[in-house]
């Protein structure tokens, strides 16, 4: 029997695993912004020597794979699975990288909420006995995306203000049976939520309802509140989508503003950068999760954090048949102490 | 620590899942075809009412959830997880589907595979104590399959004799922690292989390497032999890459091809429906696997059973630039006892 839920939605984990390893590649652009110092390779090519977006996109995610792997000083064949996913059609970016890797690879699709996503499943492989040990990772790139999901770049769409940048990087997550922290020790998948949002150049606002309902669900299952963690964080919500969610929960009694922050307003700076209302992709909580939050909690300046990537589940053909954006979120606690 | 490894690659299960309720509805092509009598349901009109294909697909999908977890005699609060993925960009067919049975779901692109990776993900999150009650989905159309990957349909390309014919269907399965079987008791998780195909009209060849390798890797990790099964069944090799396979494991000393079939062999009379190389698409193996294979095993003519569902995991733009298509292949053992 399921021993290991609580409340509705929450799972322990009994014997939480520990992130070994992290590593974080980024673009120039993202190298450029507040958390550059934090990243372990600052590209200064987005192309990186390859013949198109797509190919830089994998070439990121396997290098952010085997850094990783080298960060956590094992090999790739020490690792069982690869759990992996971006926002490209089939995922090839993901895939491509698989391939490269070798080793047994679920693929994912959760667009932005990728990086909680592939931690949920990979933390339930460790502690349910069936690896030792995981690597998550994903991947976006700004270029990849654009022309993808809205318009060529050479056509100069101007950019709305609720528009989010999505961030060109990659970041990688090494997950263990055995270590010395910081572990997981609880996960939140989500549910999808949909207000019928239908404004692609606003996925803060569609992606919102679903983090706050996986966020208060954690509370109500767990019993925590925000007092009980020093950093509250979504994925890519942005300006906009984190203020909904602060309205929301406030509505709730929830006050977490001064602990609540969201890595697409960590990583650029919105004035400085034009980035409107802040990164997003895949990569965006990828990236700032395998580096400046890992990086915080090693040195003990962060101690445990909330991490709820956010995704937007929608195509460029369901926008186009009228269908609103249906969001997810999926929450991991990152804890220190391992209970 | 990983106590459920065995071999390099395979997962004994210690309290099987046992599969307590399916679902299977088909396409009028489908519904012609040799397995006819066994699919829950067969749709007069592929459209099924709705304003496009990928509408339908989704609904499909829906419907066949909603029927699986009926035939469990559960009703959808009862089940913690749904996992599930499909072929269209975003796998929008699965996100609207979740969208309407508002539970925890985790999203996967496997393409063809997609089957057999929820099963092997449901039962690890079950047999884990994760979960009591978890739904693995897929579905498939060939109308919105065609019109992404290949060409229009108002186009009217020729087709190649090693093409194939993406099924239009959606498959449910209901795991649980209790149950009276079939029983999933064992996983081979696949690696991609990629022997240079680049044709993506013969799908076929592209994803026999996957297959090989996961079904040599199971033998070699269990001890099984082909004599310990009564059904090898490939997800849609069709009749070009069943051929590899068969050769492949010759050329290892394993003679299969008397317990060896392929779900896209199954599921189309190639001659008289005009399916060329055989059916294929996520519910290839979905429909084949959640009518015939489970309504045979529960009448006791099969008792234990591996399924390997397929994937070739490119794209049309990773075709368009040059690359060749990577095979994934996983393989569940299905077992009409536990242990």
């Amino acid at each position: 029997m399921a021993t290991k839920r609580i409340g509705i939605q929450t799972l322990r984990l009994e014997n939480p695993p520990s992130i070994i390893g992290t590593a974080s590649i980024v673009g120039p652009k993202e190298g450029e912004g507040p958390l550059g110092s934090y990243f372990d390779l600052i590209l200064d090519d987005d192309t990186w020597g390859q013949k198109s977006f797509e190919k830089a996109e994998a070439r990121m995610q396997e290098e952010a794979i085997k850094l990783a792997i080298t960060n956590a000083k094992l090999s790739i064949k020490d690792i069982h699975f690869l759990i992996a996913g971006d926002l490209l059609n089939q995922i090839i970016s993901s895939s491509y990288t698989a391939r490269q890797i070798g080793i047994p690879y679920f693929g994912l699709y959760g667009a932005c909420s990728t990086m909680s996503e592939s931690l949920c499943l990979g933390s339930m492989l460790i502690d349910g006995g069936f690896a030792d040990k995981v690597v998550c990772a994903t991947s976006s790139h700004f270029s990849s995306a654009e022309r993808q999901f809205r318009f060529p770049l050479e056509y100069g769409a101007q950019r709305k203000y609720t528009s989010q940048w999505t961030v060109t990087g990659a970041g990688a997550t090494v997950l263990s049976s055995t270590g010395n922290g910081p572990y997981i020790t609880y996960l939140t998948p989500g549910k999808i939520q949909d207000y019928g949002i239908k404004d692609a150049n606003n996925m803060g606002a569609a992606m919102a309802p679903a983090a706050f309902d996986t966020i208060i669900q954690h509370f109500k299952d767990t019993g925590y509140t925000p007092d009980d963690y020093d950093l509250i964080i979504t994925g890519d919500l942005g300006l906009i989508g984190r203020r909904i969610v602060v309205d929301l929960l406030e509505k709730e009694g929830y006050s977490i503003s001064d602990k609540f922050s969201d890595c697409g307003i960590k990583i650029f700076d919105g004035v400085q950068q034009d980035t409107h209302a802040g990164g997003s992709g895949c990569a965006c909580s990828a990236v700032v999760f395998n580096s400046y939050i890992y990086k915080e909690m090693i040195k003990g300046n962060i101690n445990r954090v909330l991490l709820i990537s956010t995704g937007a589940l929608h195509s460029p053909i369901s926008t186009l048949q009228g269908e609103s954006i249906p969001g997810i979120a999926h929450a991991v606690t990152i804890d220190n102490l391992s209970s």
